[in-house]
């Protein structure tokens, strides 16, 4: 068995996990192993290498992706998979293992309906979006890393009359925003998921102040509003008449070493993953469901969207 | 109704993320809520005091419990028992949440067995030994800590030939062991529940590095072996003929920022306390099966230990 | 003797370790110690609080200020002046501490010139634009959370062709820029002490991708433009043809646990200044010169301004 | 001009970042610059590697050398440093920076005097005990290291009427564990430079817990004493009737990323060094002095040993 591995999409902390278990367990099965370096990108531009223990060594701790990952257009051409089923059948891959998110296993599906070989995702995101999963490598670092920067707010928020808004990722995803704000003890957030205008945003925080906090913290996810985060901070800090700072996290969330839970899903990810290629399985990707390891078929990314955690939209709504 | 709350035993983070959701939504239900310092003791020695919005503000991202705990071995005689019930009637508290572990949750059996009032239990515990939960407040923070360790020595043992052992927590139960050598890439791992001799211990060590590992790390729960780690660490170098390093993590362990997986869980299982306080049940503790909230009657208390998830074992087989 | 203290203007990390020193060291004197809480606010509105021991109790790890801080118009007037004094009479403050920035130090001297008690101060600001002094209180842990951020964003910087650009604090001062860029090894900083144009910008950057970089960041005081961070970000990576991302730290900067430098700092300034104020000093605040701890006259507030440090201007200018 | 460059001794992090430094100066001036593997042993065994720019990419936020170090007998007997001059003259090398300690300057010292090339040394070692500089690569780095195990450790032990112990690294210098206990508010610290019965440090830790002290964090350096940390720890909680616990931070302090500080005195450091080395100066090592970057004549690797900060001591004797 030749099985093939890459990273693609929006790289996310703990991919480099999920690599060196998928590695190791294909090496122990005596499998070959190569990485693609580059993403899809790399299948084009000979980014094959062979992948033996010492490849993977201390990886587990840092962030992004030692294979690196790239945005592959000629793999959304019937020319371009036709092209990469063929050399992927030169190298002779029986199977690949594909680290990124929907639209990662979305490629892996089309490469096997062109007549490429085998594949077997592993979510890779922070957004946590992935139909089916309840979570996705990268996730619980990026959350960690918002409620950081949220404390670190929140001492100096202690201290001054201003109302802070901090911008964290989730284009159509508000999973980090909800989570983030739960722990963090933020008072509101927005995500795109909720319909919550400026007025009613700007009612419930007088309401918080005039129950007697001192300091003010809105979370609110990329993809929240129409409109940029300076726009919406600026709308709802004059309506109730306050100043306001805007903190955008950007790609901070993308890095950092992964959390313990982020390595140790990618070594339960990986694993799972070389079980299912072991197997002859194709054409479904790797998740967590009631906290088992499970194997989704690619038909599930059609399915709807995830949703908020109904608990924590609660726990927002109780205890913010 | 008239709640109250305490924390006790051995403190974790996340027992404050616990506390400000159960005082949060007990508020929210119209309940009178009393916080009870130094766990069980402040029963005996007037600790009880009267928990607004303002008592928990701040608290979320704050290590220990700002409700302190302490021993109580006077809640363990008959006598001991017969006085609490009746100064807890003369405070007249209808209900009690106790946030801690399986003893703890056993001192809210005995007090509903002397005609105390209702109990409901709350695992907050680093050791995530609560018999029937998945996990309890502080482990995860604590295999985090344990993680940031490992990391941290592992940048300075690429350099040397140094057998490096470190010493987490743990004195029945491996949990925190195995979860941090899985995610920090431990070359071996000991808990209590598994014996492996030092030959073995040392004969496996010996392969990795003949099979190229420039560094190892063992990871050892304080209660895998009889006699000190000191002992088995020199008693395994001394078979090899290499020198040895022990990192002992002690109380670190305890302390820190809890995580954001420590706070939502604080979160989930705080709203579930009260609701299950809200709903008249007793004798039961929360916890988390399949990934979901449940209640766990004080019965499961007494069954079978909860056992190293088989899973990470594994992982820690196949991939260290 | 009867001393009190205050903490004033932006909060940043060490004010409490300042704070925590000051009132040990006026104890240890058998000073009586006033805390003024809110700052030159706290004057009017009845902010006095005796500290003792207990006050300053585990505070030394914590961000913020414990006794708040606040702007205070009202000290600009000579109506307001004449008032403090008396209030500051009427308290009987024989000597005042004031931990803040060359702002916080004027109100001090205004104080005095009104008649009222001598003042010392200690230099608490992120920035580090305290006439006089190498480093003040805050300056050291803010350019660890710039570093911090940057390194988290070159773990996904190395995986894709965009630019990353970093703004941190520094309205009219480029030394948290200067620092974290040298530290954090940016490939560009710009800072209000110095033109550089867009197209200049531009070229550098082009040259370092033709010399081989994968990944560039660039970081930005807040300061270093007209205009908004994001107008630089979108002009320059248009310029290249390439995309960018913009990072806003905002207030994350102004929080966190204070580095072990800035606690360091925080004991020596704060011993020092209850030195100055048992000698009858006043009119003077205490800095760092080639490494000492020394009182610098408020008269060199009006002096020329800091100025970048040379020596990490051609750091960042060979080696990023 | 053709440079090598190693690091030797004991690693310590902020040596990658004096390695980027002086590679990227080197190069700058046009130097050839090689990399030597292993420390002083890599001279004997063919570690001699050619250093561009992508040889240092990446690395300045990393714990450890990417060089490695060793221990090197051979260098100390007459014939090593024979055949070490002969191998560096046949390698072409002019002149030699040398990252490391005292020791790594006494081999660079033996080598000139052998009649190799011009040395000139950089300190990195987290013990901060190079004669006649202030500071040394690592030592910021580890202190924040210890602090924040205090931190956590106080953390819990604000709940519990238990001493703890915290060992830190120095066999001959207190350094790190007198910053440390300032910094982390330490009740008491014990280093080798200074005699302190278990007697005393017992009735000084007394006081403290009658004065209102709820916990009590001692801080001793790995050679304080005679005998082991745990031994003391026994003795002085066994005069107290207390409990105690002990945490051996052990190699944690050597890893770990590179404080900003210790990053941007990696440049400065680097930078020196390169200067030295294009003017011709041989015999020396930088340092620091009154916070200026200056040379430093071998010859005071034999005055005096350093000596612990006054300043500090006195700030430990008052506001711990």
């Amino acid at each position: 068995m030749r099985m093939a591995v890459l990273t693609s999409g929006g790289d996310a902390p703990g991919m480099n996990a999920g690599l060196r278990a998928v590695v190791r367990a294909g090496l122990d099965r005596g499998f070959d192993v190569v990485g693609i370096r580059r993403g899809y990108a790399g299948i084009f531009d000979d980014g094959f290498e062979p992948m033996d223990r010492r490849s993977i060594v201390n990886i587990v701790q840092r962030g992004g992706t030692v294979l690196g990952t790239s945005r592959c257009p000629r793999l959304r051409t019937d020319a371009g998979l036709a092209e990469a089923v063929q050399i992927l059948r030169r190298q002779r891959i029986d199977a690949m293992v594909l680290i990124g998110g929907d639209g990662t296993f979305r490629g892996g599906a089309a490469l096997e309906a062109a007549g490429g070989p085998a594949t077997v995702g592993v979510p890779g995101t922070i957004d946590n979006d992935v139909p089916g999963s309840e979570t996705s490598l990268g996730f619980d670092t990026a959350v960690n890393t918002a409620v950081e920067a949220i404390d670190r707010i929140r001492d100096t928020a202690t201290s001054h009359e201003v109302l802070h808004f901090v911008e964290v990722m989730g284009r159509h995803c508000g999973a980090i925003a909800l989570a983030a704000a739960v722990a963090g003890g933020a008072e509101a957030v927005l995500v795109p998921e909720a319909e919550l205008s400026d007025r009613t945003l700007a009612a419930r925080i007088d309401a918080e102040m005039r129950a007697g906090k001192r300091s003010v913290i809105v979370v609110l996810s990329e993809g929240a509003r129409e409109g940029s985060a300076e726009q919406v901070a600026a709308n709802v800090a004059g309506v109730l008449g306050l100043e306001h700072r805007l903190t955008v996290l950007g790609h901070i969330q993308r890095g950092g070493s992964p959390s313990a839970a982020d390595r140790i899903l990618g070594a339960l990810f990986g694993l799972e993953a070389v079980d299912a290629v072991a197997e002859g399985a194709r054409g479904c990707y790797i998740g967590q469901r009631s906290g088992a390891i499970v194997r989704i078929p690619y038909g599930e990314l059609d399915g709807p969207p995830v949703g908020l955690d109904q608990r924590l939209v609660r726990a927002a709504h109780l205890i913010s």
